[in-house]
This record gives C-alpha cells, sequence and structure tokens, in this order.
C-alpha cells in the first residue's frame, strides 16, 4: 500500500468509527410502538459502508480549521441522506436489492413498510442535526448548510439523479446524458461533502470554484471506478450485487467508453481533481490521496 | 352555514389557491429526464386537499403580524411535507389506497418507484423553501423553523406516529397508546403549523403554551372527526377510500370510544382548545373559527 493510500484508510477508519458512535448514541431505541422504526434505522446506519462523504467532510475541514464537532456532524448528515438513499434504491420497486454492505437490505431484514419509513426518517434527522447549534454557532451557517443540503439530495440533485436513471433502463443515454444524471445522482452529494467546509468557513461562492471543480471531478471518477467494479468486481467484496447495470441494459461510463478507455478517464479525472487543490498546500493532501484512493479501491 | 363557517371557507379558499400558484410556479417541468418525476410532484401538490395546515399557518400569523410572504412560504413547507407523507402511506407497502382527493395515487397515476421518489424529493422541498431568505430575513428564524419542521416529520413526529399505526394493525392499542399515536401521527405537524407564526415572531417557547394547547388538542378533535368520517362518511365526498381501519383491525377513538362518546370528546376538544386563546382578542377568531369546522366538516 502506498503512503497516500495509508492515509486514506487510517483517517477513513477513524471517521467510521465515530460516525458509528454517533449514530449509536442519537439513534436510542425507545420502548414504545416505534422501537422496529429505530431497530432498522440503526441496521440501516451503523456498521458497514466506506463513509467517502463523511470522510470528505473532514478532509475538506482541514483546510479551514473547521471544529471537529462540525466535522463529524455535516458527515452525521450527509451519511444520514446517503443512507435513506440506498434503502429506498433498495426497494423492490426500484432496484430491488437483497445485499447492501454485507447485510439484508431493510426490507429483507425488516419488511417493506419499516423501510420506507427509515428512509423517510434518516432524511428527517439530516436536518434536524444540522439545525442543532452544536452543528456550528452561527445560524447563518446552519442555514447555509441546510439550504445546500437540500437542494444537494432533492428534484434537482441525487433524486433527480435517481429518477434520470430509472428512466435509463428505458431510453438509450449518450455519454452527456450519462454525465449529466452521474452529476446530480452521486456528484451533488459529494460537491456538498467538500464544499460544506467552505460554507462552515464562511467562504463565498465565488471562492468556493477549486473545491466545486475538484468534487466534480472526483464525483465523476468515482462512479466510473464504480461502473468498472460493476462489470469487473465480485459481490462477496462489493457487499452487493455486481453486473446488474448490463443486465437492466443501462448506458453507462464503461458501456459506452469501454473499460480501458473508462479507467484512463477516471485517471485524467484524478489528476484534474488534483490540480483544483494547487493553492492549498500540504493542508489538502488527505483530499489528494482520496482522489487516488477512489480509483484504486476494490470495493 | 354559521358566520364562522363562512370566514373558515373564504380563507381556505384563498390559501389553496394561493398554494396552487406557488407550486405551479415553483414545480416548473424541466426537459430532461425527470420530467416523469416533476409531473408526478405536481399532480401530488397540485389541486385538492383541505389545505388544513397552511390555513393554520396564516390563521396564527394573523396572531403577531407575520408578512404574508413568510405564511404562504412556511404554508408550502409544511403542505410538502403533508403531501410527500400521503404519497408514501398510499403506497401499496404501506396502505395501498389507488384514490386520494379525488384523483388516482401517485404510484397508481404513475408507478411505484416515482411515488417514491417524490415523496423523498418533496421533503427535501420544504427545507428548501424554508431555507431560502424570501421565507424570513433572519437566519435564526429560519432555522428554528427547520429544526422544528424536522422534529415535527421525523421518527419523534409524523413517520413515528406513522409506525406505530402500522403496528396497531398487530396489536390492540388501548385510549392512551391511541392518543399518543395521533399526537405523533397528524398533531405533530398541525403544531409545527400553528406554531410556527410564533417562531417567527420570535416568542420563546415558554410564550407558546396557549398555542402548543390549542395545538394539541385541534389534533386530536381532527383525527376524531377522521374516525368518525372513516365509519360514517362515503369515499365520493372524502375523495378516498373509507371504512379502511376497522377492515384493518385497527383500534382508533371510535372504536374505543363509540361514536357517540367520540364526537362529545372531540366537541370537549375543541371548547378546549378555544379556551387557550383567551388572551388574543379578536385576531384570534379564524383560530377559533377553524377549531369548529375541524368537527363539522364532511371530508
Amino acid at each position: 500500500m502506498t503512503a497516500s493510500a495509508a492515509l486514506v484508510v487510517e483517517r477513513a477508519a477513524q471517521v467510521s468509527a465515530a460516525i458509528d458512535r454517533a449514530f449509536d448514541m442519537l439513534l436510542a431505541v425507545p420502548q414504545d410502538a416505534r422501537r422496529r422504526l429505530y431497530e432498522a434505522m440503526r441496521h440501516a446506519a451503523i456498521g458497514g459502508g466506506k463513509r467517502l462523504r463523511p470522510l470528505l467532510v473532514h478532509a475538506a475541514c482541514d483546510l479551514f480549521n473547521i471544529s471537529p464537532e462540525t466535522a463529524l456532524r455535516v458527515g452525521l448528515a450527509v451519511e444520514c441522506i446517503h443512507v435513506y438513499s440506498l434503502v429506498h434504491d433498495d426497494l423492490p420497486a426500484m432496484d430491488d436489492d437483497d445485499m447492501r454492505r454485507g447485510k439484508p437490505t431493510v426490507h429483507k431484514a425488516y419488511d417493506e413498510a419499516t423501510a420506507i419509513l427509515v428512509g423517510d426518517c434518516l432524511q428527517s434527522f439530516a436536518f434536524e442535526i444540522l439545525a442543532d447549534e452544536q452543528t456550528h454557532p452561527d445560524p447563518f451557517v446552519r442555514v447555509e448548510l441546510m439550504k445546500a443540503l437540500a437542494v444537494a439530495s432533492g428534484a434537482g440533485g441525487m433524486a433527480g439523479g435517481q429518477m434520470m436513471d430509472l428512466e435509463a433502463e428505458k431510453s438509450r443515454f449518450d455519454l452527456a446524458t450519462v454525465t449529466r444524471l452521474q452529476n446530480l445522482k452521486t456528484g451533488a452529494l459529494i460537491g456538498f461533502s467538500v464544499e460544506a467546509a467552505a460554507i462552515a468557513a464562511r467562504i463565498p461562492p465565488d471562492g468556493r470554484k477549486g473545491l466545486h471543480g475538484y468534487a466534480r471531478d472526483i464525483g465523476l471518477a468515482f462512479q466510473i471506478a464504480d461502473d468498472l467494479l460493476d462489470v469487473e468486481g465480485d459481490a462477496a467484496t462489493a457487499g452487493k450485487a455486481t453486473g446488474k447495470d448490463a443486465a437492466a441494459g443501462k448506458e453507462t461510463f464503461v458501456s459506452l467508453l469501454g473499460a480501458p478507455r473508462a479507467r484512463e478517464q477516471a485517471r485524467l479525472l484524478v489528476d484534474q481533481a488534483k490540480a483544483h487543490l494547487h493553492g492549498f498546500g500540504a493542508r489538502a493532501d488527505l483530499l489528494r490521496a482520496i482522489a487516488d484512493y477512489i480509483v484504486e479501491r476494490d470495493r
């Protein structure tokens, strides 16, 4: 393992442990008829997962001396949104997946109605976490974080991309449309994760262009790596089913470009992403290492 | 019709028209693969419905000279949450309803995957609306509104109550448990609708006790009236299926108390709700009229 990959693995383990501890504390199971709901929320939110988005939040917070408490709580919020999207995407009416993060999906371990409510509750929980003054003392920062997360996760972001993804099974999308789809479906939330630190530092949108460019590039590189893993990876390592896109007849970066060119494109995007960080010096080393790691990972 | 009922009907018509106009403007359909998502969001959000929650927001805003723009946008946000909950509750895995507000439910008019995403997007849209400075110039007020809405709609509020409602089909709930269920399932969002005006007026929680009591009482009265309509009403007037609770073997206020005592209890709650408003004078006339209207309505 390179020194850069070791840095990512070490920080990712710290962040994952902190996220699990926080969810364990925040999602205490009440002794009433909501017990099953909270147990299912814990099943979805605790354990497993790469925690890439919280890791990106932490790495970007390194740039601006943002407090660990802010970084943790913003990471929790974005992970709530990510996990809710996985729980709903796995439903029979959507991607119909039985396994996620090496465990049965929520509707398999519980039932569909519970899975729908788990997703709904994790979404509102993300905003509840951000609204609390423990996240940041300045209410303006909290509002801006919530607004950015709402936009990144809704019809103009992640969920809009998910809708395009459903339509992708019916149409033949070209490279521009697949790029747009992925910029919404995975890119918007990755963008929030990286830019949240700049919002917390009250840097105006004009000053966030480098981070915005970095996020856009690693978002696409991440998706290409995912498409390659879907074609070449195995389900045991991935912790979920593979080979699904081809089976569904969906165009992906790999189906449109072929694996060798897709791999080359991901590498180019990573170099471009790192170039966006040139002004930040050594403080951006973790962000650089994450960019490399994203295309080298095996799950 | 009494003068009080006429006041409610007149203001409700104004509020409904304003809500429909605003949704029509805000939910412009994009010319890309998200077209179907936005069309389905419009199907769910525009037209029909009593718009009780936005009406309550407006009525409570009368008490504190809150701007019409704030009242409208808070009403839109709470209606987004209410509509998302209806879209998800109507899904086959939940209550499995075909008709809502006199139209086919979203999963019937479109499909289940689209209905799941419509609900998800309307939830994030509620927070996007509240986060915008058009809602209120003070970011602290916007944060407090968002926090209150997140709590009222999540596992500790509406969605938690929905989970209890699912469990109600498996257990025999007593009156205390049904009351708790309904305080969460419908009461929490009605409470937000009434208290939002006090939040916008920066009245601290201590000063909101009267409004809180009013909201709790009309919330239960509203639910008892709903249970009575479910037993005695007809589907054409209600715009949705009736007789569902008894068919599902769920305990309700009516099954536990019997219709005559339930009706009496609703009437008592309305009187109690109005008593909570004694300090507000004529400015609270619309809130008083709504309390009466809630138990007299036929849908």
